[in-house]
């Protein structure tokens, strides 16, 4: 199905890394918890040249790469692979399916050790701080004491803030694009109509559908809502203006404006590949992800004042805006942090974190080269000692 | 239920008005049609002073006063009234209930003549331009040649501009507020997902729900989108915060935040109020509208270059941006229309055109003095040829 062409890096397999035992933030113990992953490029002998890249909303482990057992090209190849952002030639790429997800980590549809039955809505909430301990059990079982970086889009840049926030000593940079520091009312909105409409799905029983027809109308209005929102006015515009389109349907509202069909067929898809508790619980962390609490977002990012961190946000991106790209740099710049700040011209809206490559690769390489020479360098003074 | 001492027009009654046989644009017929239309203050001997508002998506024909019947204030009960924008001592204010509604005028709702049951989905698919035919019967019945207004928001507004181009000659003035001369496609998918929402729910039964349950998880859905569209990231932010409310359900992914808990509160009680074919006509009237269609937008207002345009947009409005009020100046001022156009500072996004009242009172009782200082002059001179 895949042009091999279009992937440097060939095949790679989805591997898999079981944790016993994890304890969450709300002091629940999810166990084991399996981690699906996959890892591009070599870990040189000082082991100081991974990269974790962390995936959005509905992502999985196969970020580049062509996958060896579906043929599917990775969901950021154009940006992970020889001479690319993420340059395999020189750095080890690790990247891993959340906590709670449904492509292949452990998340609502995994066997319940208690019942052997999928867990479904006995699996307990979770936060963006427990995908990132999940992550950084992975990245002490692959022999890693500190990252280069972690990186991440959108969902993906709350999981860098998170690692800087948790594990502040066991990173060098961070690159963090169209996300934000805390979830705003607005983005929460979002996402509680996507559940709500999940919840009235009378296919949905309680989380307990697996063995019967999925809440797809449900979980592909939630789909079809996000849509809307990771992309902008002006590329809607762009891309359908107020064309009509051959309707299949003679129903009388049917979706026959091109970009009803274009969402309900982006909606009718998602249901293929995704698990409707998944989106609940995955929205739900995002939703409750809030960097710095009660606290100032400065003192938080305090202890991580040795890192670096990258900062990236698209100018029509009005789900996560520029706005609180720019706070989460002040909060950097207030705890000392060296932080480079771009706002990105784009049209496509929030959606840009995936299509801007030209832009992002140039920002990144020259990023992440200077973090690989610091990186360097300090390894070499430490031998001096 | 209503403090009496918030309006001064006291009690109004709705009336009604039946046109025998209205021709829809698509040149289907609807017979008879019944319009809910109230009216304040006096029509002066020479029937100039007569201003018509037209409402937005779900709102009715009780614009101002308390409802004689249900008790209720207008919607606009802050801006019609002596003294008040659209002041009573002076004008002859009509509202009616849109076609295609569901507080009075013929819609979804009403019996069918045919069969004796509600039209259901067997009511004729209508358009703004429709709406404004049937108002136009009612304005002609009330013996009104010439109207010294038409005024409105959002869909309000659109209705206005309808009027412009429909019927050039009975308008001396347009009032436009916080709406678009056509629907963009990031507004038609948001309206989308709301009749998906519905179009989904199991007791739709492809509108023949009148007997039984009414789609009220879809039409709750539906309202709770419109909800998020209508306020600002901003107003949001200063309303709810990330403030957890307690919360009477112990599901697990209960509305617990307060924005999630706003929103369902006010999608419920939409649902009491709403019928849920006419929320899927009347938004499908709305995503039709493109009043210059083909061609270019001045030469579509070009008859009407002899009345004056007001023009107002809120900054923090992003349904309707301050950008589509702007290409609707920009025609108007092709066209060679008298156009002023004012962008108000406000954080309350698209509900700003309910609230920012003080701001709006001025602009739009300076601007009616105006035209109704034009008007009698021009009755004067008439006089005298």
């Amino acid at each position: 199905m895949t042009d091999s062409t279009t992937s440097e890096l060939g095949l790679v397999r989805t591997e898999y890394f079981t944790i016993d035992r994890l304890v969450l933030e709300s002091g629940e113990v999810i166990a084991p918890v399996m981690l699906a992953y996959e890892t591009y490029g070599r870990l040189n002998a000082e082991r100081s040249n991974a990269v974790l890249i962390c995936h959005a909303l509905t992502g999985d482990a196969h970020v580049a790469g062509i996958n060896a057992a579906t043929g599917k090209d990775g969901w950021w190849d154009s940006m992970v692979g020889p001479g690319k952002a993420f340059d395999t030639d020189e750095l080890f790429v690790v990247c891993s399916n959340v906590l709670g997800g449904c492509q292949g980590s452990t998340g609502p549809l995994s066997p319940n050790p208690a019942t052997g039955e999928p867990y479904g809505l006995d699996f307990p909430i979770i936060t963006i701080g427990d995908m990132v301990s999940a992550q950084a059990r992975l990245i002490e079982y692959l022999g890693i004491e500190k990252l280069l970086g972690v990186a991440g889009g959108s969902m993906g840049g709350m999981q860098a803030l998170a690692w800087a926030a948790k594990f502040p000593h066991k990173i060098n940079s961070i690159i963090a694009i169209a996300t934000t520091a805390k979830h705003s009312p607005q983005q929460i909105a979002f996402n509680e109509v996507g559940r709500q409409a999940i919840l009235s799905d009378p296919h949905f029983d309680n989380g307990r559908y697996y063995d019967g027809k999925a809440p797809e109308r449900g979980l592909a209005t939630a789909r079809m809502v996000g849509h809307i929102t990771y992309m902008s006015d002006e590329s809607m515009a762009e891309k359908f203006g107020r064309r009509f389109r051959e309707s299949t349907s003679k129903q009388k509202f049917a979706a026959d404006f091109e970009v009803a069909g274009y969402l309900q067929y982006k909606g009718d898809n998602f249901v293929k590949r995704f698990d409707a508790n998944s989106y609940l619980y995955i929205t739900r962390a995002v939703d409750l992800f809030d960097l710095a609490g009660e606290k100032e977002l400065a003192a938080t990012l305090a202890p991580v004042c040795h890192a670096s961190f990258l900062v990236l946000a698209f100018k029509s991106d009005w789900l996560y805006p520029a706005n609180q790209s720019r706070e989460l740099v002040r909060g950097c710049k207030l705890a000392g942090i060296d932080v480079t700040y771009c706002e990105i011209n784009s049209t496509y809206g929030h959606d840009a974190f995936l299509l801007e490559v030209n832009e992002e690769t140039h920002l990144i390489r020259h990023f992440l080269h200077k973090i690989l020479r610091e990186s360097a360098q300090g390894l070499n003074n430490d031998e001096h000692h």
